[in-house]
């Protein structure tokens, strides 16, 4: 009878991930940054906005002016200026004038707030009546109130979303230090895998994983490179390994889910120069008979052949990996998780981290989540579910209404 | 005292999406469609998988031979045959007799089933010990099991994800038809607007929009064309608007929040030829001064000059728009909301549906939504927020502890 490998936790093999080296930094213009991870905290280069502008429609004035104003008694007050928009006023306002201001204007010395135009009338061409009071600062954007010079608005590590890009082009960062997307090859190995273009004959089978394998690792920010399907030969592994290694920064081979293949497969890892095997095995379901190796600094995964088992060991292992090297911090971002309750009981065994398909069902009295049933081959599971559950290794599972969290696939 | 415009409710905006049509389709390489809307069915050209798979390395038997096998009683099985992987097995297993099988390997005739390795033993070269039934079907993918052959396994109007594409590579679509994404046109507007590049001048600000909005487009499936910045003046904006419009499917205009100037962006877009103004100011917070206009068959519209407003109503109003003309169905694919318990009352006024921005606090009794304080024109507020809560027109507010759906942004 096989021996079965020794496996390994889950978080001790999540800990590795702070052992491989980030990504190369790149500096890309403003436009190209959406989604990309910022190499550089970002300080406020000057105050926003760097004056006070008005938020709307109306006329610029000192609000003590206004005090008491109202319907029966309103304030009168002069007005002999006016501010264009993108003007800076180069005049000074009396306490008892007011200055006309469109939304965005900047407001001239001697106010300090904002009359809306609904709540003045004209009275002639230098008077107005104004009908009720502004506090100091009302309808007005004060300078520096959003950002101050100098204060770190944005962290190194961060994910950039279309605020960020817009706080950046505030500051005019028009060129931005990101960290490179890491090149990922992807392998795939067995002598029943065809290329999807060809009809499988009897035995065969098309080439998923390379896909949706590419699909994950652009969704995670990195950059798929498909390398093609090896046979089940120990030499042509070697050559195509060495071969995808020096043009990647990660290497996901996938297929090999028969214990002889796994064993070969640990034993070109093992061959290639700078090379050590740090997990043989994980203690998790699907994904047990996931190999990494540490090859010339680069994570090297063997992952299963089961399409849905090689994408859950992916999201819940190689990702954290891939998000690291690509410079991600896990204190700058957060992966979304909707929290939901489950629909029925899942049983799981103690020892080993199970992750259970969910798809999310949305009722009158909140979220729930349904497991989605089946072998870990079929796809079907995948493409009905919304996200993941994980059950740790130290519970037997969850009841029926338990609350969990889901992360979305 | 201004006029002020009459507003429509959200609810009737939105069901205007369905009048503008959806985008011409493409077809691409299947290593190009992740985040894609399919624009075609697609049905099963054969079951999946195509024959009966072994998912253990083993023996295949068929189950009956199995069955009362244990430790202290084996089944005595007879081994004269092997599959290789991705062979065709040309010969019939006897019932007595086993058949050496990998995972992934082409069940041979005569077997329903397969014995793991480890729960047997080699007695000599062609015998062997089982030491546990099997039922049959057990550690077998079934012909036909994941997908029968002619059933509909994705719909038009589906958001391609991952696991889509795994499936489609399994059923050999090597290419395949999806919705072109809308080319949105970006224009801002305003004398005190200036590119990022420049240091502005007092009284000036930066084009923030044109960057944030451009990030929004993109997330939402869109390409977005900066058309650039265009001062105060009818003529510049009608040409730039024009220009823009033969190259765009959408237009945003944003910039002239002051009533001067949506005044004229209004008199502009009416004298587009083929133009008619649909909607002249929402019930919304933030974003009541915003305009959409149906010019030559696409909506154009003139959004809030304020970044924070612009982007929230890009998200609430805008992006089903486009992501309707990108020929996204609502019942084909659903936007991620995470239910959260409010944190402190939010007061609302009835007849306006409000947004609210903001973050989510994960604690041990769940997620928290706290809301991010702040006057729409600053942008920090939406760097600091996750998502926003809607809170409907007939409703006065939430009060602390209220569940809420947070959508991301």
């Amino acid at each position: 009878m096989k021996e079965f490998f020794n496996v390994t936790g889950l978080k001790q093999v999540l800990e590795l991930a702070a052992e491989f080296p980030r990504s190369r930094t790149e500096v890309l213009p403003l436009d190209q940054v959406l989604g990309r991870v910022l190499a550089e905290d970002i300080t406020a280069p000057h105050d926003l906005p760097e004056f006070a502008r008005a938020t709307m429609d109306g006329y610029a004035v000192r609000a003590a002016s206004t005090f008491g104003a109202s319907e029966s008694s309103p304030a009168f007050l002069a007005v002999n200026h006016s501010v264009g928009m993108g003007e800076a006023p180069t005049f000074v306002i009396d306490p008892q004038d007011a200055c006309r201001i469109s939304t965005g204007g900047m407001l001239p010395e001697g106010t300090d707030s904002v009359v809306m135009i609904e709540h003045t009338e004209k009275m002639d061409e230098t008077t107005i009546e104004v009908y009720r009071s502004v506090a100091p600062g009302q309808h007005v954007l004060e300078k520096g109130e959003d950002f101050s010079k100098d204060g770190v608005v944005l962290r190194k590590g961060q994910v950039i979303r279309s605020q960020e890009i817009g706080l950046l082009a505030a500051f005019g960062n028009a060129t931005l230090p990101v960290f490179a997307r890491p090149v990922v090859g992807i392998l795939s190995t067995g002598d029943e895998i065809v290329p999807i273009e060809n009809k499988p004959l009897p035995g065969q089978i098309r080439d998923i994983n390379s896909y949706s394998l590419a699909g994950q690792v652009a969704t995670a920010g990195g950059i798929p490179v498909a390398y093609g399907i090896v046979p089940d030969d120990r030499d042509m592994l070697y050559d195509r390994c060495s071969r995808a290694l020096d043009c990647s920064d990660m290497l996901l081979i996938s297929g090999g889910s028969s214990v002889g293949t796994r064993d070969y497969t640990i034993e070109i890892l093992s061959a290639l120069p700078e090379s050590i095997i740090l997990v043989h095995g994980i203690s998790i379901r699907p994904g047990k008979p996931t190999i990494l190796a540490r090859v010339q600094n680069k994570a090297v995964w063997g992952l299963p052949g089961h399409v849905t088992s090689a994408m859950v060991v992916f999201d819940v292992v190689v990702r954290p990996f891939l998000e690291h090297v690509g410079g991600r911090l896990p204190e700058a971002h957060r992966r979304l998780r909707i929290p939901a309750r489950l629909n029925r009981n899942i049983p799981s065994v103690q020892g080993r981290t199970d992750f259970i398909r969910v798809r999310l069902i949305q009722k009158n009295d909140g979220v729930w989540a349904e497991p989605v049933l089946g072998k870990s081959g079929l796809i079907n599971t995948m493409v009905k579910a919304d996200g993941l559950i994980k059950i740790d290794r130290d519970t037997e599972g969850f009841d029926e209404g338990a609350l969990v969290d889901v992360t979305p696939i």
